[in-house]
């Protein structure tokens, strides 16, 4: 039997397959990886703006519009973006074929909008592959058991090529994209931000949890649990990214490896709630039903009859988020509400934090010399993020930033062994 | 058992669902029917340029792309007008939900961009209608067994309706266009052309293969299998419009249904032919082969050594015949070769001629009171087609027209019993 071929799984993302320039590209992408003896599949989502273009004509004949054919409309876009890539790579003399979600049975549950993969079945695929083509699989879609159409909601094109790298058992997962990779933050706040050569799954999950514009974390959490060398990495130039792996022991000595800021939040209090227990779990399960999606929660004993309760919301549900609590209130015995949306949350992360003391300290010390008030912190076992005044926010990132030395690759640090 | 509900086919086609507004005046449409107890079945094609713009898109990419990646491509086309009308009709308070090809199942053969129809499988279908949806059939689009989609080439969509009323036992096959029904003759040649209340499959069929804009030949042929009653209408109003239907005894009176001119014609003869068997056949074998496709035929020996063999082709494949001809001319023993690209052909149709003598000599006749030259004449059954000057069509087509009465509804004509 021949030598298995090497697998290589490469996802593309809107801006990478705008127009017929970045087709091109991006199938000379695959075809240079393919005429190195490796078996290619490409990954791809719906050119540029495609997407927003069939939302606006679904608003137009319905502004509600039922999420079964939301999802028969938006899965055209990934379709067109394959069965284009498949004609460029034919153009340039290799043989290609495309498949959509239903083709592949990639099988999703029928939770239209935002389905989850069941499973996928590879015999299509690598005959495909076996027969010499390139494959090029349209991202974000699966199908139900009733052949109906479904996408992955956010994101949904990286969960794709994740699962199909893990099913495929590929040997890395490209993710092309507009940056070169993942940085320690936000370069438009942190212009000495670095790229990272190396990242864990756990620290991206944190990360894209805290706003973090790197990858949705339905396909980080993919890669982690089936083993996935995700590397995100530019469409524009042939440079290294940075690599998505299972935590290392090197990755130890780096006490915080990223930094973020979010600044789309808003914090609602409820002060003087009774002190017994289900109180705050009426709270929370209020807010579920109102379909409010609450990140932390900070909940403090204030005697021995009374807590006081806090989250932080999006600001899109902070409406939402004041009727719901508004509504609850009197049943919890709260005393008072209390709402701000001028604040930011500036988070630290780093599964070195794990085995060094005095991480928490740093941060606070260097926001206090900053004479920057923390509003309140959550932390977790990898992260700490204080919540500051909005106008401060920028500036407490930087600080930050400079005391862990994210400007520095992370061999230059003075802090790492 | 309850009563089997009356069950409309519409077909609509890209004018008619061309932005939001016209969507939900199709779906409006739907709805007027349901509403009268009916089950309904949409049949759409793309929207407006949509499948232009698509051909373009693929063009850029590749000059000659493959045609399974082209019939993935253009099948999204109607699968987002579905999926629109369904949001629409949801919209407008009812049931609904849109399938595409694969969905019901229109298994085809693998001839991609030109695909026929094997099967329907029902089921899925009247599930939907019995659960009391408007159902929503992207037309134009099949899969073959190898679920690759395919499309049906011209037309397509009107075939998918017809094919779907067949499969479903339809009571009608609405076809909603942009004009009111099938009319005698080219309104814009001959501006008193009416509207015919009822015409034969045959006299379409004929029609269609002269270059009359009504139908394509394969719904046709199609409802003429299968007895699908198919009824040509206008989108924008109510008006009846025409029937197609197999021939009634009282078509007969009528000696000529329409008139048709093709102006987009050329004609190559080859003068001197070897007049020995199997010479035609070489000739027509090597324009097949040249993907060359030949209209009407004439062949006359001029002694008993020699023929002159003729025939019309469109101007688009003019350049590559007259190749081919080149070719193969001294194979055949050919003299000369001429060729001929300033001719229209003028037709009259009518299932009443095969019961009627003197209608060829009424129309050769009325050419030659206007002193028009006829350059060739063909016939079948139902029809007899003369080649004329191009400079003098128009004027042959009216003058031919005022001959058979087709500015008079069939029952004011005086040669009608």
């Amino acid at each position: 039997m021949a030598k298995k071929k090497e697998l290589v799984v490469q996802k593309f993302g809107g801006t990478s397959v705008a127009n017929a320039e970045k087709i091109k590209r991006a199938a000379q992408r695959a075809i240079n990886e393919f005429d190195q003896g490796k078996q290619v599949i490409m990954v791809a989502s719906a050119r540029g703006q495609q997407t927003d273009v069939l939302i606006k004509d679904a608003l137009e004949v319905n502004p509600n519009p039922p999420k079964r054919e939301m999802d028969q409309l938006l899965s055209t876009g990934e379709q067109q973006t394959v069965s284009l890539i498949a004609m460029a790579i034919e153009g340039m003399g290799r043989k290609a074929i495309s498949f959509t979600g239903a083709q592949i049975r990639m099988i999703t549950d029928s939770v239209h909008t935002k389905a989850r993969i069941k499973s996928i079945d590879t015999k299509r695929i690598k005959k495909a592959l076996d027969e010499g083509n390139i494959v090029i699989v349209a991202g974000f879609q699966g199908v139900d058991e009733n052949e109906d159409i479904t996408t992955l909601g956010r994101g949904g094109s990286d969960t794709s090529a994740v699962a199909l790298a893990a099913a495929m058992k590929a040997n890395t997962c490209d993710i092309f994209t507009d940056v070169d990779g993942v940085y320690t933050t936000d370069p438009r706040v942190f212009k000495e931000a670095v790229k990272l050569d190396q990242i864990s799954y756990d620290e991206v999950l944190e990360m894209a949890s805290l706003g973090a514009g790197v990858m949705h974390g339905r396909s980080i959490e993919f890669g982690k649990k089936y083993n996935v060398v995700i590397h995100v990495r530019s469409s524009m130039s042939d440079k290294k990214g940075t690599l998505i792996t299972h935590e290392v022991p090197q990755m130890e000595g780096i006490l915080v490896s990223g930094a973020t800021i979010e600044k789309n939040l808003a914090k609602i209090s409820l002060i003087g709630v009774d002190n017994k227990p289900g109180n705050a779990a009426k709270v929370f399960a209020h807010l579920a039903a109102a379909k409010v999606s609450v990140n932390d929660i900070i909940q403090t004993e204030v005697s021995n009859k009374k807590a006081n309760v806090s989250f932080t919301v999006s600001k899109n549900d902070f409406n939402d988020a004041k009727k719901a609590v508004d509504e609850i209130k009197e049943k919890v015995g709260c005393e008072n509400l209390f709402f701000r949306d001028d604040i930011a949350e500036v988070s630290i992360i780093g599964v070195g934090m794990r085995t060094h003391y005095g991480v928490a300290n740093m941060m606070f010390s260097t926001l206090a010399k900053e004479k920057i008030n923390i509003d309140s912190i959550t932390t977790s076992e990898i992260r700490i993020s204080c919540i500051v005044d909005k106008a401060q926010g920028d500036k407490a990132l930087v600080s930050v930033c400079k005391t862990f030395e994210l400007d520095k690759p992370v061999n230059k640090r003075s802090y790492v062994k």
